[in-house]
């Protein structure tokens, strides 16, 4: 996603926090969106499927909340009376929630072991824009 | 939406709570982001958009998490570790956010007021809904 | 979804179209998304759910782009240099290709039967709103 | 987007394209999706937002298709019904549109310039990948 800082730039409004950790924040976001629902759907077609139900439904929601986020945060943050950071807080905690049901089937299934390492780096990328809006 | 309460009783999975309190709140998060799409429309096509550009970003950023959690309400919520609450605590804080701002507006733009009115109700849909999840 | 005929008569284009085409199309779709994502979910949570793989990720397709298009034609439709009708066709195909799986599965689950039922609401509303924007 | 190829190759399904055409495709919808919804906030922040209407509303537009084709194509394409398709129809058919109205504010304003390039890359990613699926 090159356009993400370049689009920054380019915008009328100010960034009140270091550009990089925005762009990184909605890069990440795009990415454990793509990763949850293409997780969700490789679980879809496992044979063991009946073994990964909460994975998928977990994976589904993850997407959801990075999408939403992903958008929200590719708008103006400065002037935001609260909603970005209300965004990245519920998003972080969905981001650990997935991650942490992926972590367990990552030994034995490699789409859930890279959708596990989507969540964990949207999680830290979320923490950090959040400390940096304070 | 008719169907929400009749693909609740024919679904597989226990609903933990009142499946009335369920249905509610998936309806309010669908209406409350139609009713936020549809009131950032109608604020860029207003003559005084000049002073609507918050109004413009907060009904979208709250049209994204309404849809998100509407999403997330609308699967099985018993097994659940946690992410409904997460969605529905930061979709009632997105609804208080957008809220205020068109209350602002509600007194001259029947648009803003209308959706005003649809944020209240979502966010008082999830607060109860929260209630309820414990 | 009591808002989107009160949201239209209150926004400041025109409707180029009988408003009620337009506020039953927009329910519909976001009827529509609702029941995939609840059917795809209630899928997920069956017993034979190897026999419903098609009709999960139908379903969850379908959503996506009834969303889509519940969202486009929330906005103001005149002066639209083709971005409604473009979306209507691809909703009411998804809503086709979608309702034949799930009619597929419905003469013994229910939730597959309240699906088809939505997506042929949905399917007939985008070709009436199509006609209707000629 | 570093994972949407490694997801592809190591999802239970197969490819029935070159996984190269699919991985690009994906990137660029998600990528477009990003851009139309960072110009349309950019057009919201223009102090000549009069004259943005149509953009602004093209863009949320070709966001939400390519939101949604992003999605679909992510999944599963190896004996898909025609969902897959439809949806990159309409989303190249979208890009056309909102490419066609940024080129426009491309000379003085850079988001809409490099939103146009995206909805570009966008829409011909979509018709090689149609193209391809036969």
């Amino acid at each position: 996603m090159d356009n993400v800082r370049e689009m920054l730039e380019n915008s009328p409004g100010a960034i009140p926090v270091d550009a990089d950790l925005v762009a990184k924040c909605v890069e990440a976001c795009f990415d454990c969106e793509q990763s949850c629902v293409a997780c969700a759907d490789a679980c879809v077609g496992e044979k063991n499927q009946n073994e990964l139900v909460a994975c998928i439904r977990l994976d589904l929601a993850c997407a959801d909340l990075c999408a939403a986020t992903g958008r929200i945060i590719s708008r103006e943050l400065a002037g935001d009376p609260g909603m970005a950071p209300n965004a990245l807080r519920a998003c972080a905690e969905a981001c650990r929630i997935c991650a942490e049901e992926c972590e367990r089937h990552a030994p034995h299934m490699d789409h859930c072991r890279i959708c596990a390492e989507a969540c964990r780096r949207c999680e830290e990328a979320c923490q950090s824009l959040l400390s940096a809006l304070g």
